[in-house]
């Protein structure tokens, strides 16, 4: 979470005199993003976030991102609008790096999120599921469980035992989750990461998801058994907390009721998602020196999660 | 530039509820503060910035830096406003550190400011200077020059070298600096780091002055001198443009002229400031590690800019 890239006042009022929004009145760059720099601005006419873009891969991919971003919110999910240009671009290029201003909304991210907020955050799924169906592009996704058991096995035993010795007990239950995967599933695009720090809210009520630079084309169902692994259990994972589960689930199907195979499967989708970050976290902790400044998190946080749901199957999601 | 430490949105609304500011709507990390965590939080009565100061060693001096603030808005200068806590303190403690609220000021930082904005800088100082001359409380500066020269000794003759070859030269230099420094300047309490970094502007006005954690009683004329140093070269400290700095000194004496014994000390107190801003970037770098993701700072840039008030002593400031 940082800034990397130095903008200043006379840059940014350059770039900003390419759209439509007023004379630049505040920024500040703001600590969210870990592949991307971002600022809040605040001009006469209002507040936007700007993200620069500091890989050059994800740079193909922004007209499906910011477009995706434009679609829902056209269908009044509670997502930021991208911000055009005055020719109409979704982002422009400053020095190289692919930049983009969107919309700010208000909102705060829940750390200890009640059973409430937990409807109203599977309501705002279930809405972005539907209204993302018509949605014109696709993207695939590269983390499938058979990517990420991959990423697992090029970490090797040894370098996982490293970490804590429990956790190469993954491989064999990553390679069960991969042979048994469901296919076919009801599609959509999918947000893939909505923990709550992508979630803005005021009380009760979804002002906001955000940061949707995992979406891809995928099965809707997992899409919310990401979401159950991440809302529903302490951080270290050793605690579910099944009300808000249930929550999360009944405001999901207020607005899209899963069908009998969607339901089903809820179980392996939850232990395909857990696997997903057990890979990205083993793969940051050994690539994260020990000294860093940045906080490694533990893979082992989602493997309890897993564990969890291989347990108590179904009735996890009862 | 950094986030230090995680606050929560529970954590934030429980904070926030000690103070008469409303309800909280949004609050983002931002990367400004070296030593501490900032965030910008808005309510539903305005903006404001909430500080955590990381280091133990600058909650002593907090009524201090705190009591100015609120000492020069009551006059009317463009500084933050301290916001009190229903019980009228001035800084809370949150797990052990201090965390204080103050007033979002809007405006931008300059990166290459016009003559019109130096001059209003000037006019800012000079009237904080004055401003401040009743304010009741006392802080001894830890940066004069007998100080930063100490710094220097204390990295030694070859860690200097190690730098840049012609490093050492301040050594012998800064010695005649301080052997010749002034006593008995006026005085006042003066903010002793007004970079274009600390102060926003919204055209050629000044919104606000920042950062005031180097404040201390000292001589006012050193505080122009350090502003002079601060805004009137490019950042390598090769080409000084000498209309900005007459734009500064003019502006600064349509609120406070200068004496002549002042205007006499200028060129050495210059020195003094660049022999300060030598000594902490030689410390830094030679604490930060070469391969860090911080980008260190090249002490030379303030030995070339002392090279150049040596060399043209009374006629940098015509």
């Amino acid at each position: 979470m940082a800034v990397y890239t130095h903008l200043g006042a006379e840059d940014l009022a350059q770039l900003i005199a390419h759209y439509d929004v007023g004379r630049l009145l505040s920024f500040k760059g703001i600590a969210e993003g870990v592949s991307n720099s971002n600022w809040l601005l605040e001009t006469t006419q209002g507040r936007f976030i700007l993200t620069m873009y500091e890989r050059r891969i994800e740079t193909d991919d922004l007209p499906f991102f910011l477009g995706l971003l434009d679609h829902l919110s056209a269908a009044n999910c509670p997502v930021p609008r991208t911000i055009h240009d005055c020719d109409g671009a979704a982002y422009r290029m400053v020095d190289g790096k692919a930049v983009a201003l969107i919309e700010f909304l208000p909102g705060l991210s829940p750390s200890t999120p009640t059973e409430a907020q937990a409807r109203s955050v599977g309501a705002a799924l279930g809405q972005m599921h539907r209204a993302a169906q018509d949605y014109p592009n696709t993207r695939n996704s590269t983390l499938e469980p058979q990517d990420t058991l991959e990423i697992l096995d090029q970490c090797g035993t040894d370098a996982l035992a490293g970490i804590d010795p429990a956790l190469p007990d993954i491989l064999p239950i990553g390679a069960r989750i991969v042979a048994d995967w469901p296919e076919h599933l009801p599609g959509s695009i999918i947000h893939s990461d909505l923990f709550p720090d992508n979630v803005l809210m005021l009380g009760d009520e979804v002002t906001g998801m955000i940061d949707f630079y995992f979406a891809a084309t995928g099965a809707m169902a997992y899409d919310l058994a990401v979401t159950h692994a991440a809302w529903c259990f302490d951080d270290t994972g050793e605690a579910c907390d099944p009300a808000l589960g249930a929550a999360l689930i009944a405001g999901y199907e207020s607005l899209r009721p899963l069908s009998d195979e969607e339901r089903a499967a809820l179980p392996l989708l939850a232990q395909g998602a857990c696997l997903r970050f057990i890979a990205s976290r083993a793969q940051d902790w050994l690539e994260t020196p020990e000294d860093a400044l940045v906080r490694r998190k533990d893979p082992m946080d989602f493997l309890r999660r897993l564990e969890f749901y291989r347990a108590n199957g179904q009735s996890a999601f009862a």
